[in-house]
Order: C-alpha cells, then sequence, then structure tokens
C-alpha cells in the first residue's frame, strides 16, 4: 500500500509512520518544512502540486494541524482563523482534491481530538475544530460511493506530548502512541467507514 | 426578561417568538431584512452595531444560518464559506461579542441541527457547521464563569418545513414545533449549562 502521511514528521505522524513502515507499508511524509513533500494545507494549490507530485495512492492520513489555545474570554473569530484554515479546512481540501488521487478501496484518515467532547479550559476553538472534522467526516463518508472510505481519529493526550502540553491537561489520562497508532492502522487497513474513532475511553 | 432573539422571524424563530411571548418575556426579534432591529451575524461590526441599540438583555437567543446543501462530489470550500461565516463564525460572534451585553444570570442558546450527528445526503457542510457549534458551546460554556451560561439546540427537521425540505430528508422523524421550543425555553429559563439540546430522539 503506498500512503501519503501529511504531517508525518510530527509527534503523532511519527509513531504512525513507524508503524506502517514495520507493517512493510510505504510511507509517504508531508509538513511545510518536514516530510520527503512539501505542502501546506492551508492553501489548496499546494495540496494539489502535492497530489501531483506524488500522484495515486492508497491511503491519505494527515496528523497536520492545530487550533488557537488561549482564554475564552479574550479570544476573537480572528484568533481562531489560522486553525480553521489549517486543521478544518485544510483536512478537508485534502479530501476535497485529494479523493481524485485515491484509488479505488483507499482511505482517508483525518485527526481531531479529545476537545470535540471534553475540551480543556483554553480549548474552545480547538474544540470547535475537532467537532466540525469529525461531523464532516460523517457527511462524506455516505457520499463517497466510490469504494472509497473515510474516518477520522480523534486523540486523547497522547503520552508523548505530555511533557510539551500536560500542564494543560489536567486529569487527562495519557494515551500510549500504539493505542492510538492502531486507530490509523484500522481505519487505512480495516473495513469501517464515517467513524470517529475516539481514543480516550 | 428581556430575551433577544436573532433569526426570530424565521420558521423556528417564529415558534420561539411566540412561545416567550406568551409567557410574558419581552422578545426583541433581529435579522438582516426582518425582525425589529437588523443585523447580519457575518459582520462582527454589525453585531455590535445591534448590542449597542438593544443594550444589556437577560437571554440572546440564535436561530439564524444555513449552510450549504449539495452534493460532495462538487463541494469547495468556497461554497462552504458564506455557511462558515454565517451559522459557524456568525453565532460564534453573537457569543465573544454578545457576553459584554448579557447580564450576570443570563443565558446564550445558540442553534445547530440533527446533521451533526446523521446528516441526510448533500449535508456535509451542514454536519461540519453543526458539529462545530455544538463543540464551541462545550467550551464556551466552561469558560463563563461569570454566572453566564450557554446551550445549543440541535432540532432534527421541524413539521413546519417539511413542505419545504422534507423531500430532501427521507426517512426523518418530524420534531412538532411546540417539543423543539422546549429546549429553547429549557435554556432560557432552565438552569442547565454547557448542554446539547437535542431534540429528535
Ligand atoms: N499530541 C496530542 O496529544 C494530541 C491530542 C489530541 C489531538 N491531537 C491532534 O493530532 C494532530 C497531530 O498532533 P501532533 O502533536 O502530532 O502535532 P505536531 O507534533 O505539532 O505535528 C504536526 C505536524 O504537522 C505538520 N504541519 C503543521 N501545519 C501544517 C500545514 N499547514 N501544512 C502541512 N503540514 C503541517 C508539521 O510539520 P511542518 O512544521 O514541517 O509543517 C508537523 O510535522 C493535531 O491535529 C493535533 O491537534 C494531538
Ligand atoms: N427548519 C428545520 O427543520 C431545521 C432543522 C435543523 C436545524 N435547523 C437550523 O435552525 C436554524 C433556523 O432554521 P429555520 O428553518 O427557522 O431558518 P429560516 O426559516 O430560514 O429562518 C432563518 C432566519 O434567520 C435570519 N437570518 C439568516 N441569515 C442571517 C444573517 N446573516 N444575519 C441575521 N439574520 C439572518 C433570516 O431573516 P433575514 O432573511 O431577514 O435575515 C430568517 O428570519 C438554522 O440554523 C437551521 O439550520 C432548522
Amino acid at each position: 500500500m503506498k500512503i501519503l502521511l501529511i504531517g508525518g514528521e510530527g509527534t503523532i505522524g511519527k509513531g504512525v509512520a513507524t508503524a506502517f513502515r514495520s507493517r512493510e507499508q510505504e510511507v509517504i511524509t508531508a509538513g511545510r518544512n518536514s516530510g520527503q513533500i512539501q505542502v501546506d494545507i492551508t492553501q489548496p494549490t499546494s495540496i494539489e502540486q502535492m497530489f501531483q507530485q506524488v500522484g495515486p495512492v492508497d491511503a491519505i492520513i494527515c496528523t497536520a494541524g492545530t487550533g488557537y489555545y488561549g482564554p475564552f474570554h479574550t479570544m476573537t473569530t480572528d484568533l481562531m482563523l489560522p486553525g480553521i484554515q489549517g486543521k478544518l479546512l485544510g483536512q478537508i481540501n485534502l479530501v476535497l482534491i485529494g479523493k481524485s488521487y485515491l484509488n479505488k478501496g483507499g482511505s482517508f484518515t483525518l485527526t481531531s481530538g479529545i476537545a470535540a467532547e471534553h475540551p480543556a479550559r483554553n480549548g474552545t476553538c480547538v474544540a470547535m475544530i475537532n467537532g466540525a472534522v469529525n461531523s464532516f467526516v460523517l457527511g462524506a463518508a455516505q457520499e463517497m460511493v466510490d469504494e472509497k472510505r473515510i474516518n477520522v481519529v480523534s486523540p486523547g493526550l497522547v503520552a508523548a506530548s505530555a511533557e510539551r502540553y500536560g500542564a494543560f491537561f489536567p486529569g487527562y489520562n495519557l494515551v500510549p502512541m500504539d493505542k492510538l497508532v492502531n486507530a490509523y492502522i484500522l481505519s487505512v487497513e480495516g473495513a469501517v467507514n464515517g467513524k470517529i474513532l475516539k481514543v480516550y475511553n
């Protein structure tokens, strides 16, 4: 299987890439500055160029993107825009553009996060984005009738990010990377479709 | 109670306005062309002007806004933008701007919809918007620590819209207006906070 992994050099992306490579799958990583291919998912033309470079693939996984973290009291929609352009519309554009480059039988796997359901303090923007990505996938799965699947992995706080983010998520259980990575494997190699794969219960 | 109802002359808005007026509450309706006050929720300055005109209120309800309906296959993020500016960021701005005009003990009630969980064909954009609004409310409720509440009503297809929209929602149960309106009453006059009030089960 030829897998395109956007965000493949990030914390979660590295875990996902390692797992699929050890399963004898070909993984091509992409990122703005990191990875084998350069792409900025906030720019539809950049996404189009990436797919023209890479050609048809069997799976498209996105572990790229984030959103504004900060006090609700001083939040504005302007502060929310980069996350909307990136993690939200960027992932949507990966699907809307990428579906022409995804082989029959192939799959999309997007990434949302626990905040959709259990936002931490300061996490209202990210909650909004994650909820949007989850519901987008429910709709998209129904209409990709040409033998393509789509799922979203919703990670809890991963153990590998505990040092970087742990202080912002008091009382959140840490998710081991191998458990999280299994959700991506289930989405890519399994038969599931239109699922929000929550890895935090 | 002084209630500001944006979208108050729409199908659902009319039902909500009638109910609160029959409960001896003061209801001020707003809309782009309809209602007692003119506002375009896609424009933050217009929202600010509305609140300056209306002054402090005890409840802010929004039943305004919609999103793109159309085949997933030809959908683009450009087609999604008006809904993002309106029902999504418009409702968010009503909260971010409106919280300075909401009296202590007051409440916000936003509107999402069944598509967040059960999108119909052609409804992926609206699903995304509704999921975003739902999760936004979960985050916002936690951080409005100054005695203000926020909930979102998620309507199923209302009976009053059956003629207009019914053909697009085969197999969706119709929700009677009085049942739907009860969710708005629960949000405004009850004590609930941070709830997604689903009126479709
Ligand atoms: N870590 C967690 O505990 C956790 C929990 C819940 C949800 N999540 C979600 O999981 C996803 C991955 O998280 P992570 O911790 O692995 O993030 P990360 O370590 O910051 O990695 C993100 C990767 O995405 C790439 N990227 C960022 N913006 C991009 C853009 N506009 N275009 C293309 N590539 C871009 C970055 O590479 P370049 O800088 O080279 O572009 C980076 O390699 C995020 O959506 C995050 O919100 C993470
Ligand atoms: N009807 C249903 O069965 C149903 C089911 C699920 C969810 N919903 C949701 O419930 C909400 C209300 O639905 P509805 O059927 O009552 O809609 P509607 O009949 O179209 O009414 C919408 C109202 O909002 C106002 N409005 C629209 N855009 C606006 C803007 N940018 N700024 C200010 N006001 C604006 C309109 O008045 P002007 O034209 O004067 O601005 C109109 O009075 C929508 O979010 C809809 O998605 C409805």
